[in-house]
């Protein structure tokens, strides 16, 4: 069998077989303190690190993909982020491919510094791929774009997002009429030239509720770009709707839900495992 | 006398404080690998402790202000994040002001993670504020402004910074012609109405290098917005520059070298401290 986080093969094709394998579901590993305290657990690093690996646990041979929110870890610094490698371990033994939610975003050195952080081999903090944020421009981000590809990694660059108040930044657009976010596509895409397969490891981030050609986010730009989609299940969207809103490029995409199924974990483990089962069948209906 | 680290006083007029009394010149805390190996360190996390713990003996009377990089304490994952948390209370408590350079940015309770990491008091990497990134708007960075306002801390948003490839998206503009940075400017002097002083609590990072105007930032827009200002030493601004390039709110301004200070520590803390004075005199001569 050819497992999903095998580190021989380009993170695009590895992405590719665990979205076929389970379809597009991702579970976000979000421990909210709101969620720690449903779940009986501390609001402290020990809770967050047991609210993942239950998560890990219940995901684990249901879906493909896990999504770890960087931010609900940092908030208990450095004993968080012990927590946040031992989770993500957990994921990568158990075969699901890991996104760090981390938007980081930075240039030269600096990014060097980032980007050895969570795409390394061998770093604590190693996962399969990382989110990162292009505000000073897509090529600030090369150290991980570069870093990425060389070691079989994928990264999502931030592009058009669902909360209202980032079209001021993602629709701005230079003297030719490009938005920010179509820019950011263009470059991601040009990153994806030439890659094996049907699916690059460099990504966007598109909000499921978007209205992402109003962003200048066509099916042309987005071709062979894998496209990681918040914004379904508590926020809004629904698995009946990927086909509808992502048309032509749905099968590209990474539909990541949290707050929606990690509910489901206050009744234990079994109880979020068979919310994960249940959403992740939801996806695979609509194929 | 007048601590400026004194919590209960806002930001903006401990940052006042500071400025006054020792210049502009904020150190860098850049524990690189390359600096780590000059300075007859290791390239790990302990390495990047001692690094930061000797730059802030060095630092401490001489200047106001350092900046930790965090990119370089994450590249070692929790055992950095450690380090760093060393560092920045051994800053705090040597009473200098402490702005973290994490580049943050996301929405909503995810946001709210990054604001306790950074700006709560009690956390282990409570600073005294922080960089953050506003690819998502900058009101949805809302949760971190509003925290460092309850908390007499401070945020520094990036606006314009002096990277080529970063005028693809802070110079693209709305339908008015208001470019992304101005945009982000004008979110952030809001922010600073009524503020107490001649200096607010929300600042902005404006590369020294930058010309500014052409990314829409004159001289109104900045006014008591204080402005974090990289690119001073090795990346080409030199302190004599520092009111021409700033105009009439070149006092506002918190210089940030790294390279061109750090680099003087090979020859041990003495050097070092040698090394800032030097610098930080450079600056006070201006004025």
């Amino acid at each position: 069998m050819s497992e999903p986080n095998e580190s021989t093969r380009p993170f695009g094709q590895r992405l590719r077989t665990a979205l076929d394998t389970y379809g597009p579901l991702c579970v976000g590993i979000d421990p909210h303190e709101a969620l720690l305290r449903a779940w009986g657990l501390d609001a402290s690093a020990d809770g967050a690190r047991e609210f993942g690996l239950r998560t890990v646990e219940a995901a684990s041979g249901r879906v493909g993909i896990v999504k770890p929110q960087v931010a609900f870890f940092e908030r208990y610094g450095s004993a968080g982020f012990a927590a946040l490698e031992d989770v993500m371990a957990a994921a990568r033994a158990a075969d699901l491919l890991v996104i760090a939610d981390a938007k980081r975003g930075d240039i030269g050195t600096t990014m060097e510094g980032y980007a050895a952080a969570w795409l390394q081999p061998g770093s604590p903090l190693e996962s399969d791929a990382v989110t990162l944020s292009p505000y000073l421009g897509t090529d600030s981000l090369h150290a991980a774009l570069s870093l990425a590809l060389q070691h079989d990694k994928g990264a999502f660059v931030l592009a058009a997002t669902s909360n209202p108040e980032a079209s001021v930044v993602q629709k701005a657009a230079d003297a030719d009429g490009e938005s920010v976010a179509e820019r950011v596509a263009h470059d991601v895409a040009a990153r994806n030239i030439g890659a094996p397969g049907s699916l690059g490891s460099i990504g966007l981030v598109v909000g499921a509720t978007v209205d992402r050609r109003s962003f200048g986010l066509n099916d042309i730009v987005l071709a062979g770009t894998p496209i990681l989609a918040p914004g379904f299940g508590a926020q809004g969207a629904q698995p009946a709707d990927l086909a509808g809103l992502f048309g032509y490029v749905a099968s590209q995409v990474v539909a990541s839900e949290s707050r929606s199924i990690l509910t489901g974990g206050a009744a234990g483990t079994a109880a979020l495992a068979a919310r994960i089962d249940e959403r992740a069948s939801l996806y695979r209906g609509q194929r």
